[in-house]
């Protein structure tokens, strides 16, 4: 999809652009593909249902034949809690390689599902890494499953999956990946990094409106994955047996945003797939990330581990910058951006996904010039302990 | 709403009525509310959210008060799910009372809930009566909640909930009610009939379109369902916590279907509140029976069972008469229907919720009249089971 065609495609104006890991920014054609009803017994929704399962699977590339593809209703949280229960057996014990507030909540939903766990918690933002995680399951045999963010959002961290999964592996464990926010923009190529599931949903990167999630998994996987799970309505194997037996989703499905999903998904097969996708994010990312820069403003991250997902910025020092001030003097310049989730130094994140190219971005940057001046900010670079904070990162 | 504004209102031409118990047909006003991305974190959004909980709160009159609205993502049967686990407590024992397969549902999900729990199965349509309940419970004592369906989607009955209500609090115990399908079309008032809590959908008689739903608890229930659930995804307690202390959904909220539905629902006081849409829907079956029993069909149920929100016929005894010849004429004609639930004679469904007035459900029968003539069925009555079947209900 060239960059005009983007611009056409971008939202009326005076709606301002969510610069948020999702619910995003979606095409006004997203959004017009929800302008009918379906009967969901029908056989035309059933359709609809099966080019959806199948476009995913699709963005697996070569090997996607071992694994199968199973929305689920709700949100993301909905999808991942219905994989780890009904992945899991009830007698597994799971390590969580948690850097952030999704790592933790996937701990949480342990501790919901009663099933045994260890936690590497690396803080903030410290990404896990495969020596620390082959170290852990060689002293922890009784470990049968890892439990990996792929992009932590509430950083914006891109976590070292692959050489996560091949310790992983190595060690005779097995891996799910929290993919929610990276899936359709990063790879998780079935040929490139091997994992038992993976979990994302319709507003993140493919740029769908938020409704339900998916989980891609091995296709043995779903066949044990009977009578695991605690609940009727995140019965990922029932979901499945249903879905193939008779095309319909176990109970209503959402609709309309199935319908603007599927539209997401052929726009994301125009635009160059999960490559062309992901060229467009990381282009957003650096445009809008050197031009924050050059205001003084500090990422939280080195530029090795700054995901094309979304940017934490830290707040500047300077007494004038509040951060809800900023908010809306961003909102009233047309960019909604995202607080920050970091306990030790205060900080906002701003997402570069959705339907917004560099040219948005850069406006981005001239909104959040003014908003600085408007707020008599002269100075944006973070206190002392923000840069001692990032120094961890580097050693 | 004057019939002349909802036939503006319909779908656009050539795209078919949908006579199902939701998802069903909404409005244009509806589905164009989704035409906006919104940020789930903002402020535009979070007032959206307490409009919609304020606008279903009210619609209990007075009384309301003692209540509060949580909104669940997912389907209607999340939020049933959510709705047993969050208000029956770890060691409480539940009387479902079934009659289809919503009833049996419930039971599904307490066994997935390690729930006890006993069922009164009534079978196909038979309604559950207030003396049979009153003689269970004073038979168990270890009962503590009754969980009834208002209305049964899969014979399309209307259970006495008010004669239950009155059994179940004269012997000291607790009702929630599943009003999936009923509430908004047919009352609940807080001063009329007395429950803890009940569930209903965003795609039903309030003519949203599908992705989330909703309980409505009494506060004290609210509060005394902390650690109840077994789900992260699906605590109530939690949920509703959550939003009354910043305003937003726990989990990223299907923000286009709130859109819709808060939309449906200024439409849903403009017709006049439960009374106009219930109304409405009344005049629907009446014109749709009378014209469906005219060419021969019989309806399961005696006419004081007949809810105002779908119908089961008979199917025909007449061998030309195929269903799923029934169904794709009758689509072709503009009109989907719904096959029928019932395990002891063929039957289909006739939907009369959604954006349709007794024009439509005129043209739905002469629509029927058609297909009848083109299939060569020249008589629409049902085989003697049938008939039988449905004595058992007048004994």
């Amino acid at each position: 999809m060239a960059v005009s065609d983007l611009r056409i495609a971008s939202p009326k104006l005076g709606e301002p652009y969510l610069l948020t890991p999702g619910p995003l920014t979606t095409s006004y054609a997203v959004k017009q593909a929800m302008l009918k009803d379906w009967g969901s017994w029908d056989g035309d929704f059933r359709a609809m249902t099966a080019e959806l399962r199948k476009r995913l699977l699709d963005l697996l590339g070569p090997g996607s034949d071992e694994f199968d593809c199973v929305p689920m209703q709700g949100s993301g949280t909905f999808a991942v809690e219905a994989m780890l229960a009904s992945f899991i057996p009830k007698n597994g014990k799971v390590l969580v390689l948690a850097n952030g507030a999704y790592g933790m909540r996937s701990v949480e939903t342990l501790e919901y599902l009663g099933r045994e766990h260890v936690v590497l918690n690396k803080g903030d933002y410290l990404p896990p890494r495969g020596e620390e995680v082959a170290n852990i399951l060689l002293e922890d045999p009784d470990i049968t499953h890892v439990v990996a963010i792929h992009c932590e959002t509430s950083s914006g961290i891109l976590n070292p999956v692959e050489e996560i999964s091949e310790v992983v592996y190595a060690a005779g464990r097995k891996l799910l990946i929290d993919s929610m926010s990276a899936f359709g923009a990063i790879p998780l190529e079935a040929s490139q990094i091997r994992y038992e599931a993976m979990v994302s949903s319709a507003n993140k990167c493919i740029e769908g409106v938020p409704g339900f999630g998916f989980i891609i998994a091995r296709k043995d996987e779903l066949e044990d994955a009977r009578n695991n799970s605690h609940s009727l309505s995140l019965d990922v194997h029932a979901q499945w047996a249903h879905m193939n037996k008779s095309g319909q989703w176990r109970f209503t499905p959402p609709t309309h945003v199935v319908a603007a999903f599927l539209e997401a998904l052929r726009a994301h097969e125009l635009e160059g797939g999960v490559a062309g996708r992901g060229g467009r994010y990381k282009r957003n990312r650096d445009v809008m990330v050197a031009g924050m820069r050059e205001l003084g403003f500090e990422t939280l991250l080195d530029n090795r581990w700054l995901s094309p997902i979304i940017v934490t910025f830290f707040c500047p020092t300077d007494p004038n910058f509040v951060f809800d001030r900023f908010y809306e003097l961003m909102k009233n310049k047309g960019f909604i951006i995202y607080p920050g989730k970091l306990t030790v130094v205060d900080s906002f994140r701003v997402g570069c996904i959705g339907q917004m190219d560099e040219h948005v971005m850069r406006n981005v940057v001239a909104a959040a010039r003014e908003a600085l001046e408007e707020m008599g900010v002269s100075d944006a670079s973070p206190p002392a302990i923000a840069l001692e904070e990032r120094a961890k990162l580097a050693s």
